[in-house]
């Protein structure tokens, strides 16, 4: 299946099991960190992944032994906050601009995790920091190994998270007070921790274990109805922006066509003949 | 005062203490499994409760030892979803339409819960699956007996579930990972883990406990001012939905007239009095 | 520096570290209970530390070793809720507006504890009901001692709670059914319950060791950079009551300006030079 | 046609032409006041109407030659606004809890105009007071004829519009200032400024001209695909409540089902073979 | 009635008729141009007029012939915007953080026109460029005299008007392209223009023509009950911002209270017996 | 400046006076209708227009005498709707995603005008049906010549139009009657009641004349400071999705860079010293 795909070039694609994608950081040596190409790489394999019908979940983690990531290149950040210079200073509101433009498109490339139809499960391990944060809140599930080390890092640099972290952090975790207090400090907090206020929602032995339990749940996903399950997380998402009522009524209309789908009857039936069912492609 | 309701077909309606009703599932034999008339009689029910100034506060169980709720009868589930068939074969969008009706209606009944003025506390124990979730994330409390098996099923036959869950469980527990974990794969979770991630509020050791426990409570909060836990339910449920200026603005508004009850000074004065105080019914 | 400060009538403003402010509650002889013109005094206090360019974090404890607040003043109540009273009984509709008006300044001078620029924690102690919860949750962390009984008190005297409580606690807190039962109840809880559902984010043994570990923490935010402290505290909130979509928006466009804070550059050679960074004003 | 549905007391309901209704308020003798028996009848018959697969438009109107309505019966008004009242005095408190109960059901009553899921014409003579004013801008276009009376009266008998008026008729005038001005002051003011601000969509010579044209252009409606009609209108009352974003989503997701009716191949087919088309009910 | 009243520095009020306030920029030399202590001053009138019972309704219009207002004061809006200089050059971040506060308190300060429980009629004449339209558009009803001369002159002194009048104008007339083209162009546009757009409701010969229909228009809202008029005000103000459903919500719980006013007895009884009622003090 | 440009293949792009670009559809043979690769190369041109320093303002027409377009090419129209066929039928949920997917592309190619960061101004001309709606409310501003035929034609081919026009319309008019009347009779009208409800805000004798005046106008806003008019743009669309609260909020943030531009005192200068100014690129 592979083989449709191109290669990519800071980033491994595999596909270790039917219907299962798996995404890694490839960029080991300086701790996975980021810099604009990569991002706009990472857009670009996403919205290929939420199209194909060959993928029904999806792996991410990063390369190596010692990062997950270790957030923002620190070259690439100087370029990328201030915006291509070109000698001649600008004013503060034409800066601005570029900043503007700038923060845009890099929160559109991490937000194409959230847009990517099918489930996104992130296998986090070592040095976690900023942009960390950033991806991991934009996916749907994150599993961590017991040498993680996560931060907020932005206030330590001088700025306050703006590619999401801000943003869907305390909708992620119920405890706002925690949110407040790791994000106002830059303080590292571990894998025991972010289990408990449900940051993450498992922690693994190894690296190694990590990933293949991420696997494991993608390949349990991957099994059932590509139309059920894209369908929930199209409604989680959706809920989690409006009130209840308007929550119900999108809901309504997407089921009145989603339950047209042959796949309700093929569950149904397996279920009784006590099959694994399967379904066609989406 | 049970005589001045009619009895039901598919539920009991009893009063275990003064200003208390408690709402049966009565199907035990099919393990309480669902079908439209049934949910048509639940929102009767609970419109009646929410009017009727005998009572404050309201328990919801199910009947026999074996499960809350399986969640849809089968049968009632391929009807329902499909809607009447007439022989003829409609274009997708005429079923659509038909399907979106049903699911609004449906939805409503099952949100005639959340409408009821008094609060509701639900009290699970054994099978409580699919509509099992959405019913109870439409309460106000939930309890539960340790054989509880809980399980958002709906993408085990082919769909997303759109009769609440998606919308209400995550702004029910803190959990984002968790529900959206739980939600894709469908896997069966217990008591412990419910109470760990803030779905349920306590687990008992039997059926009986979680019901007497439910009705105690119930109780307690029958014993204050019905002005005060009203209005309470009120606010709670519209912040949910609103900004924080939007709720502040509400309870305001709301409380320019419910604090002109007497009950403030009947409370005051038998706080200062050590009496139980009594209200007027509302 | 204290000393460009007036002094106050019923607070105590005092300075324990560089750019960490601390206001106390003094009226401990009544247990720091609340009347009208003290609710005054707090807002003009937390405006005047909002604007000041010598403060970058906020304590708030209360004074005495019995209470943090046990809420309203009964006779402020009394008065407070009802108004100005003047012989003439007038229609519930003007009471109902004069008790909007009085709500609502009441609402706001609480939120200006929110609307505070700097971070703000609570160190709570002893008896903290009422009126406590609803300052506490206008805060942005809260710690408390291992004596400290909580109580949403407000149903025990006939009324909804209508000082932010309600609306506030739900986002505060990820367990929805827990926020439901204590408002419902009045039940009094201790400080494991608290730090457990994420109320409070640590307990400690004494009122002194909390109030120090305040300071500790506010002295922690206070050495980061005021530009991303301040940036950070205001994005938390305004995503809280909005979509992920208008989130990453007003993100984009607030960095726009403050990423061009010579602090960026600060803290980044600081952080290469293993030094510690200082901060211009703001 | 019309044997399928039943007779109404307060309403007269006829079928002038394929697939239109007409529902016509039958209390000419009382200047078509309402009371709540009629508003709950009205409901019932939009209801029906709303599901009928042999209604694809709705014309309402008001019998006798002297008004559309002239608003509330006054009996009707004193006890509805106050309340069934039992010869005990209730406190503020328990009668706003009455009173907001009984506008909610008002106001349902009259919503279900807008709920109908089939446009809706309301064709005006005469008086049309006060209610007249919240029903006809709970209908989808509204046209009068020119001896037409209208008044948002509310305030002229000492309270605010509470059926609907403040919150709609802003959203369908775009005069914003003059919807102020007449909801401030109640005065009377004809059929050409009701045109000229776009309150009403024309103005016709005679009461029979004005419904005769309201069935022509029901009629218009009713010869197209209901399946795009009725998405129309859902789609335009679900913009109006809505940012552009979330409308454009909402209308894909709609339209991912209703683009599948025949109805599409059935319009063009017909257009290329210069015949009218038809289309299966709904 | 004045007596109760304070005089003021920039502005004259005068009470033309029983329960209206008369408003007057009062600073013709210079065309009535703002500057930051004018519309501190503004606010601290609105706020009292808000709250007096003797009031009912307000005018507000400027001194002399030539002008309405020409907008900012050139001296304070190059202060204003740079806020207070003190020698050492700020980056841009603080710069911004300094002009946002500003901004927040011009707004304010301009808001409390809106806020303001009564309504506001703003009579306009001669030159009414920039702060003239985020000042009238902050009122309820516009009028105004032959020979004004409107403008939203912001982008011709390079930059986009932030002091309401984006916010507010494309809600207060319907036609957002001539919004839009009036904002992007500051081309000037006279009284009949303003008219047919719906901007103002009423042109009038002079300025003495204009304000003394105004004062007319005052003096009627103020004969009717105050807690119609006020309570229409509100929910007029609140649906706006809000969904139709939100607007019913709130307009429920808004008249549980305010129907129970004497008023609507009151009214009707002198309806019944053709006198003009009388309503207490609100 | 246009050799900065690639040259298109469905689109001419001229520069007819400083800084003002014009886009013209081109493909009259056709009546300029379209098909897919046509909107993708409109986003594309759109999306490079927003982001070249070297254009302030964009008109945008149809080329050819008779249409500015008649909508869908009938053959895309058929292909698009149904998405890619490969012989084996899909379930309705399957048609559905694909459907969805198509529909969310093609309003993000036409949203690409909206979001164009300058503004855009529409001549249109001839046949202007269907997409032509929906092109055109996705601009800022409307002109058109005397023989302009406007039609929401997509009923008439059996769909709720689903581009845009449903959402955007009843913004830009503010005659909610007649928005519902024209989607949901598919009428055609003219200039002259298009320029009565405030859909177009002029209307020319040809169409020459109309493209001339749509370039003098852009020329006009072309000749502001680019800082003022975008960000004139951006809070007029931002308001129009939010409350006024809100976009008070947002302006206030957007100015507190913007307005850190040199272009306040260029502007403010060359007032003084009646000279035209010059700006910065942006």
């Amino acid at each position: 299946m592979a083989s449709q795909f191109p290669s990519y070039k800071y980033f491994n694609l595999t596909f270790p099991c039917e219907y299962v994608a798996h995404v890694e950081t490839n960029r080991p040596d300086k701790l996975n960190s980021y810099f604009e190409e990569m991002w706009l790489e990472l857009r670009t394999i996403f919205n290929t992944l939420s199209d194909s019908p060959d993928v029904r979940a999806v792996v991410f983690s990063g390369a190596g032994d010692r990062a997950f990531t270790a957030g923002l290149d620190v070259k690439a950040a100087a370029q990328g906050l201030l915006g291509p210079q070109d000698g001649k200073s600008k004013d503060p509101a034409r800066v601005a601009t570029q900043l503007r433009r700038h923060i845009d498109e890099f929160q559109d490339c991490i937000s194409s995790i959230e847009r990517c139809e099918k489930p996104v499960i992130v296998a986090m391990h070592g040095i976690s920091y900023g942009l960390a944060i950033d991806i991991s809140v934009a996916a749907d599930i994150r599993l961590c190994a017991k040498n993680t080390a996560f931060s907020v890092k932005e206030v330590d640099i001088g700025l306050a998270a703006d590619i999401g972290t801000l943003t869907r952090l305390p909708k992620v975790v119920g405890n706002y007070g925690w949110v407040k207090e790791v994000a106002l400090t830059a303080r590292v907090f571990g894998a025991e921790e972010a289990l408990k206020v449900g940051f993450v929602s498992g922690v693994y032995e190894t690296k190694q274990d990590t990933v293949a339990k991420a696997i494991e749940l993608a390949g349990l996903m991957a099994s059932k109805s590509p139309v059920a399950v894209q369908g929930t997380k199209e409604l989680l998402n959706y809920s989690r922006d409006h009130s209840v009522k308007d929550g119900l009524r999108y809901t309504g209309v997407w089921n009145s066509a989603a339950v047209q789908a042959k796949d309700v009857s093929a569950a149904v039936l397996s279920g009784l003949e006590k099959r694994i069912p399967t379904f066609e492609k989406l």
